[in-house]
């Protein structure tokens, strides 16, 4: 078999922060899968082949990405961020448990600039001390799952970056994600709500946690809560290298 | 003052791993102020001024290039992976901080891909569910915090990063937290040491936790310990997306 199956991140979505690694793997693709809108984020060309598909359908769409490589082609599958955080890159490895006869295929991951990065640098450092990423989504896993990681994550003053707040079908889910950390004594710490990082959308709002309303996240939005001795700089945000 | 002060991160070691805004800040810079081993990486040209320096050395190294970026120069600071990462951007925030007159500077942070994912890229997707990122170096905070927060990262199950888990100046203290580890529980758990990640010398090793020696992990070493789910898949390791 000489195809190959590479897991490419886009990075937050503008262009000059895709790695020259990804660029070369979209260069010569001969399919690309993906969802939808970051499908869209990919150069047309002839000769390449483009499979957008809705959310929600990864297990589907990594099974049919790794039948056409193993069929021979150069196929990348592309996730927006970095593949490996809340992204295609497990779904593929799923499947792949379950079919041994593409375990010996040709797969690498290309890593990229995932949300939360791209977000601490547009406000300063609000990541450069110890920190945890949480998926809030709750589709996949209990919310009580949620809520007691929300609640040792404050204990252990982790700065907090949160993928996936809200959606249509989630409404209710960041209001208690809010009120887990203001009973866990976070109510004073600053929350950043980063929208479209780094896209003509980007819209970036900084309060203290108490003050922040549930509707000012999405599913477009990447949110930071700080540590406890996170502090505001002029119009910058870092927690400072020693411990808070 | 048309100065400039972009703090960049250079990605883990492979230059197809630079993003285009970085190389760029590099194009159009006059200084590039960083630790010595990372301002090698930046391409040498006429006009260019390099000042490395030596580790440690980051509050100075600040200062000198906020002072520079106020005379009006292009300066760029590096650092490795990202620089909102236990790296760069905090320490100049910390400096500026004490430095009113250097607060309007346009100051900006330019994200990169950090060594857990891109050490978590070359194993499969072992941060593809609910992560944490701690530095064991206790230079800047005490150890008992450190302790702390390994053991509450393990009672959320948490697939954990550890970034400088060992130099000469600190033999002990990684091998206090696989000790840590083993006593929260995290015995069976796979432990991945990712040396000098997408460089030539790069080496990478897996095993239980329970089997890891200290000696496996020095400066140059990522580490990483999966949730209780992660699993082994042929060559690769993953978090799965739903639970542990």
């Amino acid at each position: 078999m000489t195809g190959r199956l590479s897991i490419a991140g886009l990075g937050p979505g503008d262009a000059a922060l895709v790695t020259p690694e990804v660029t070369a793997a979209l260069a010569c693709a001969t399919d690309v899968f993906g969802y939808t809108p970051y499908v869209a984020r990919v150069p047309v060309r002839e000769g390449l082949l483009l499979h957008p598909s809705d959310n929600r359908m990864e297990l589907q769409r990594a099974t049919e990405a790794l039948r056409l490589a193993a069929e021979g082609r150069s196929v990348v599958i592309v996730s927006s961020g970095d593949p490996g955080v809340f992204a295609m890159a497990a779904a593929v490895f799923e499947v792949l448990e379950t079919a041994p006869q593409w375990q010996g295929l040709d797969i690498r991951v290309l890593p990229g600039v995932t949300a939360m990065l791209a977000a601490a640098a547009r406000v300063g450092a609000p990541l450069g001390h110890d920190f945890c990423a949480i998926n809030l989504s709750d589709n996949l896993k209990p919310w009580p799952v949620i809520e007691k990681r929300l609640r040792l994550a404050a204990e252990a003053d982790f700065s907090i970056a949160m993928y996936n707040p809200r959606s249509a079908s989630r409404l209710e889910g960041f209001a208690r994600a809010l009120e887990v950390l203001k009973d866990a004594g976070c109510g004073e710490r600053t929350i950043i709500f980063a929208h479209a990082v780094t896209t003509p959308k980007e819209r970036i709002e900084m309060v203290a946690l108490q003050e922040a309303q549930p509707e000012m996240a999405d599913m477009a939005t990447l949110v930071i809560v700080g540590n406890s001795a996170t502090r505001r700089v002029g119009r910058f945000v870092y927690a400072p290298r020693r411990a808070s």
